[in-house]
This record gives structure tokens, sequence and C-alpha cells, in this order.
């Protein structure tokens, strides 16, 4: 079959918007119709051309919802008509580290995901004159149509708006996520969060979930302080109008340092100072920002010896198949709010504008809607 | 009165054996006669001038045992006649730390103990001419008679032997607390320990204790694989001869990484490559070696966002009061050894040796009777 998608051709050129062909879905795959997608950083790193281990051409996304078309043999978990999530971060059931309750980050099909395929080896997509077109992340939603493994889709309440749930495919989970599964955060604690972007305000949403007590966020661009004060935030720090150094001003405010923080930016000199800011003794620092490549953490030991804990969050310690329907469910109930978030749609034709909104700070969130 | 002391006048100097005049204990203070204390890597840290917070002239020492001779007013839980081990880390179960069940840095003296003085603000040690000598870890434990305050001593077991239960003091605790309070390493685990020192070898029978399944030991002195497979050592890894990098070579071993890694050397590239040898998902490691002044530690943050956890461990995680006399009756019990880590028993006058004997690396403990 033909789809419409956008079509990532060279590192750093805007994404070309065209018509591709379609295979169907072989053994255990699923024929996805996407119904919207959001546009995360993750899209524009590789787009861009930051990220090292990016290949071309690719249609890119993966924060996306849509409806199973056709199931490919052996497929027993989903059928035509069911709601699903695409899933960057799979959930096996079978694997070693599906049967460790301690992480997440299903194995099952992460070589050939890395290099742009289905795990047959092979890629689905391609052009016109044949030339196969990469997968990315296992979904690439910037296609109207796709096709995934069925242990990469999570099957979700069918009366859900897309345009909003998309968002639960990558940032809401991942910032929520790392709140309840990496941090598991208790009521009463005091959390500072680095960032105010489409991941931070997840985190911050989830810190008011969970009763935190004192939820500072921290970023450099004051127009993020209303709608982070409207998911949770307590305190607002632009750390351009702090006298001095950033760390001690942090651990004043909440009264000897954060219980946990969270670094939702990216860089590494402010990993170190969510880290350097968490509670002697006890507190516990998470970095989900990506850093740029070949980028280093540092610290003294002893911030770790006199009890600070350094960790990492990938989609938010969430395992996709069980965890998602669940925070589809807390949408659907009022629990968590994503509408506020969704700050600009549009159709497939404008997606290159949502990188230039990202790139402007303008947006939290832009979300294609087919 | 007069008590017997090795005095460390300078940073750099031998040790001076010499008496010094001692007051007796104030309010919340006990007077304590020393009958063994063991030589650790700290004290040799402050003696040898390292220690950018080193102050002279100073009593040195903190891995002691010994007999409470004298009560101050006001003190209830221990008498004369018990016997006592000094905690350089106290206890004092009302601080905002002692009360939070995530950390064992009660910081009631902290300020004054870092000064070298007793809580009320002076030394209870002097020189003949009257010049204050300091306390060293609020437990000068190279002193024949010492006084601590009383949150600073666990009461235990009068049937167990001095010379080998100060070793509990530090190093047994460091080792099989960071196992125990710190990792909390579960039966089956894979774990890599660097370092098969005084620490290390402790690391090594605590994972033995919790039924590890398997137990790497690291260390470039070969001479050092024998005692620890008598602890419970299961491979010896000796970097000179590992072909290629030491990281993916324990990976390897360890099929796929450790659960748990453990720096017990203080060198900041061992630190990164054991918290690199940790198994990606759930790997965790803990930093228990000191690093010299203003090292730091560095790493990807990948390899946190992809689920390891950078740890430390300071005395083992072990609140003292409460975990010193249980693991007293470990020893007492045959559940943990001491006996063949105190390799050398030196008299107060040879205490230099002692210093000499850990250099040469020739020595697990040298313990000095008194
Ligand atoms: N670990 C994961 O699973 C995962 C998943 C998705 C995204 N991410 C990563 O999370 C990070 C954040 O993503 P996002 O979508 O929220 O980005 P975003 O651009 O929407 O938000 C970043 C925020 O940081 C602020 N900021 C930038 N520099 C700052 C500084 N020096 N000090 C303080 N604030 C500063 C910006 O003003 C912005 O509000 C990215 O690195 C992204 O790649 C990680
Ligand atoms: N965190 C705490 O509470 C605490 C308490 C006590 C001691 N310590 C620290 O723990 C560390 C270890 O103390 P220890 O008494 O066991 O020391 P040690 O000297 O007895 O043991 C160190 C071991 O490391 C080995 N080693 C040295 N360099 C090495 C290398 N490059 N690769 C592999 N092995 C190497 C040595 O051969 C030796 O066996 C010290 O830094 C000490 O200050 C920490």
């Amino acid at each position: 079959m033909k789809t419409r998608a956008a079509v990532a051709l060279e590192a750093g050129k805007p994404l070309e918007i065209m018509d591709v062909n379609l295979e169907g879905p072989k053994a255990g795959e699923v024929l996805v119709e996407i119904k919207a997608t959001g546009l995360c950083h993750t899209d524009e790193f590789t787009r861009s051309g930051a990220d090292p281990e990016g290949a071309f051409p690719a249609i890119l996304g993966h924060e996306g919802a849509g409806i199973v078309q056709e199931v490919g043999p052996g497929v027993t978990s989903v059928k035509p008509g069911d709601h699903v999530i695409p899933l960057y971060t799979p959930e096996c059931r079978e694997c070693e580290y599906c049967l460790n309750p301690k992480t997440n980050l299903c194995q099952a099909i992460r070589t050939t995901q890395g290099q742009g395929v289905m795990p047959d080896g092979t890629s689905r997509f391609s052009m016109e004159d044949g030339t196969p077109i990469l997968h990315y992340m296992g979904c690439s939603t910037f296609s109207n149509f796709t096709v995934l493994p069925e242990i990469a889709l999570a099957k979700v309440n069918p009366d859900a708006p897309f345009d909003k749930i998309c968002y639960i495919g990558c940032g809401v989970t991942t910032g929520i996520g790392a709140v309840i599964n990496t941090a598991k955060v208790e009521p009463g604690s005091r959390c500072v969060v680095f960032g105010l972007g489409g991941i931070g305000l997840n985190v911050i949403q989830g810190l008011r979930l969970v009763g935190a007590e004192m939820i500072v966020g921290v970023d450099i661009n004051d127009s993020k302080k209303e709608i982070a004060e409207r998911f949770g935030m307590t305190h607002f720090v632009n750390p351009n109008e702090v006298e001095g150094d950033l760390v001690p001003y942090l651990v004043d405010l909440t009264k000897g340092g954060a219980d946990y923080s969270f670094e939702c930016i990216g860089k590494t000199p402010l990993m170190r100072q969510a880290l350097e800011c968490a509670h002697k003794g006890w507190g516990e620092s998470i970095i989900i920002g990506v850093a740029g490549a070949g980028e280093e953490i540092s610290t003294r030991p002893f911030q770790l010896v006199t009890g600070r804990t350094w960790k990492g969050s990938a989609f938010g310690g969430a395992r996709g198949r069980t965890d998602v329907p669940k925070i589809v469910e807390w949408y659907m109930q009022g629990k968590i709010e994503i509408d506020p978030m969704i700050t600009h749609k549009l159709t497939l034709d404008e997606i290159n504008h949502g990188f230039e909104l990202m790139h402007e700070g303008k947006s939290i969130r832009a979300v294609v809607e087919y």
C-alpha cells in the first residue's frame, strides 16, 4: 500500500512530505493507522544530525496514537479496531530484562530497532523507486500508516482522544514515570525539577500526583512559570536571577537539599547541579535529559559517599504495555492533565514548522493530526 | 589524669609516643580505656598531610574497643565496666538524620567533631605544657584512655576479644554494611569488588553472608587472592593480566554486568570502571574508597539513563549503637570472620611500623594492643 509520510532524507534537512510504499505486517507485526503524533526533542536530535547513530533516509516520530488496521500471523494481543499507542520501549514479557522487576528496558528487539528495521531485519517502508526507508525507534509515527511489532503496542481506552494521548507515548510517561517508577517519590517530599519543557512539566504533575510538598522548578525562560504553576510547581527559580551559586541557593530553599531532583534538559553541567542540590544523606537525583554525544557528567565522589544517589530514567521506567494503558485511564479520570500542554496543532504538511516552534521555545508540545 | 598516646604533632611526621594530660568526662561524656585499636587508611590520610582538613597536634585513631571507666553527668546508656566500641559516626536517635530511615549520618555533633573538639567546643587532651591536643573523628583511639560523647559509644558483648572487635569500629562494618545496608544485595547476585584490602575483604564476606552467587575480586596485587578466596571470593581478576579493556572483560565474566559493584580503593578511574561494569537496566555501583582531595568521578550520563545507579557508602550505612553490637554478635556466632584479617599485632610504641606495613601492602589490619 501507499501512505503519506514525512521523510528525513538527509541529516540536517527539513522533512519531505511524500507518498511512500508500505508493506503489510509479517508474523508478529501489526499495521496501525496513526491518528496523531507529537514532536519530541529526540526526533529533532536525529533530524538535525546531532545523533551520531542517526541513519537516513528514515521516517521519524515515536509519540503517536492510532488504530489497528491489520495483524500479521500469530498476533493475539491486539485486533483490527483496537486503539493503540506505539512503544519505542517494547515489553515482550519474556526476556531477561522484562523478567527483572528492576528495569523496563526490554531487549527483545533492541538490535534490529537500533538498525531501523523490523525484527526480521528488513524495512516495511520504501521510496517510489524501491529504495528502502528506515523505521525509527521502532515506531515511525510521522507516517499515516506504519507497521510495528505486536510487543511494541499498548492497547488503550478507545474513548480517549488521539490528539492528547499520543503524548503518553513519550513525554507524559517519561515525566510521570520518572517520579513514580524510578524515584518512587514519597508524599511530603521536597523536589527540584530542572527544565520546564515537555518533560519537566510532566515530572511536575507526577510530583503533584504523589503528594510532594515542595516542587521547585528551575528554568531560564520566565514564560514557563505560569504553566508550570498550573501543573503544581510551588516555587520558581530562574538561575539568571540568582545571586551567587545556584546549588547553595536551592539547598537553602529546600531546607537542606532536595529529597529528589530531576534533570529534564540534557545539559551535563545542570546534571551536576541537580545532583549537588540533593540532600546529604538521602537525596536522589534522576537524569532524564539526553546529553550531546560524548559529553560527560562529573562530581566529587564525596557527594555520593555522603549519601546522595545518582540515577537515570528511560521512558520513565515504565513498562509500556502494562503502564501506558493505566496512564491513559488517569487522563480520562482527570488525575493528570494533558490538554494545556498541547500548545500547537499541525497538519503533516506543516510538520517542519513544528520543529521551528520547538527551537523558539514557543511550544510545549506540537501535535500533528492526520 | 595522664595517659600514654601516639600524637601526630605535624603533618607528614611519624607519630610521637608520649604522656599527655586527659581531663575527665563532662556532661554527656564518657571516659574509656582503649584496649586495642586498628590502623586504618583514614588515619594515614590525615597523618601524611594528604587530608586538606587535617589539623594538628592531634591524637588519631578511630577503630578501637575498650572499657568504660567513668561517666559524666547525665550519661545513662553506659556505665563503668561496659565494653564499648567508639563510633566516629555517632547515633543520637534525635536529629533529622537519625529520624530518617534512609541515612546513618547523624549530625548531632558533626561540627565540633570536625573541629577536633568535644561538643562543648573544648578538647580533653593537652600536652605537658598545657597546649591543647585535638581529638580525631571524635574517637582518638591512639590514646590508652580517651573521652567520647555517650552517643558515640556502642555497648557490646563483654565476652568479645578487644583485639578483634576493634576492627568492627571501622573496616568490618564499612564493608559488610555497604553490602547489607547500602546496596541491600539479594541472594544470587553477581558482584564485583574493586580492591581486596581491609575494606574489600569485608565487602566480600558481606556478600558471602547474604548469599551472592558470584563474587569477583579485582586487585593488582596477586598475593591478595588467597585470603580473598578464604572470605568468599569466587573469581579473581588482576587488571594487569587482562588483555584489552577491563570493563568489557568484567561484563563478560558476570554475564552482562555486575548486579552490584563496590569500589574499595579510592581511585576515581576505578570508580568509573566499577560503575560501567554494572549491569545495564539495574546494576548498582557503590563507592566506598575515599579519593584524593579535589578529584572527580565522571562518566557518560547514558550509563545512568540506561539503568545503572551510582551510590556511596559511609561507615557501611550502619547506625553504630544499633548495628555494631549486632555485628559483634555475628562474629561471636561465627557468621563472620575477623581473625585472619588481623595480620599484625603491635604495641603502641611500634605504631609507626604499622603505617609502614600498610604502605608496603603487607598488612590487612595491624592492631595495636595496649
Ligand atoms: N530519558 C528519556 O526517556 C527521555 C525521553 C524524552 C525526552 N528526553 C530528553 O529530555 C530532555 C527535555 O526534553 P523536553 O522535551 O522537555 O525539552 P524542552 O526544550 O521542551 O524543555 C527544556 C527546558 O529547559 C530549559 N532550559 C534550557 N537551558 C536551561 C538552563 N541552562 N537552565 C535552566 N533551564 C534551561 C528551556 O527553557 C526549556 O523550558 C531532552 O534532552 C530530551 O531529549 C528524555
Ligand atoms: N566510606 C567509608 O566509610 C570508608 C571507611 C574506611 C575506609 N574507607 C576507604 O576505603 C579505601 C580502602 O581502604 P582499605 O583499608 O581497604 O585499603 P587497602 O590499602 O587495605 O586496600 C586497597 C587495595 O586496593 C588494591 N589496589 C590499589 N590500586 C589498585 C588498582 N589500580 N587496581 C586494583 N587494585 C588496586 C591494593 O592492592 C589493595 O589490596 C580507602 O580509600 C579508605 O580511605 C572508606
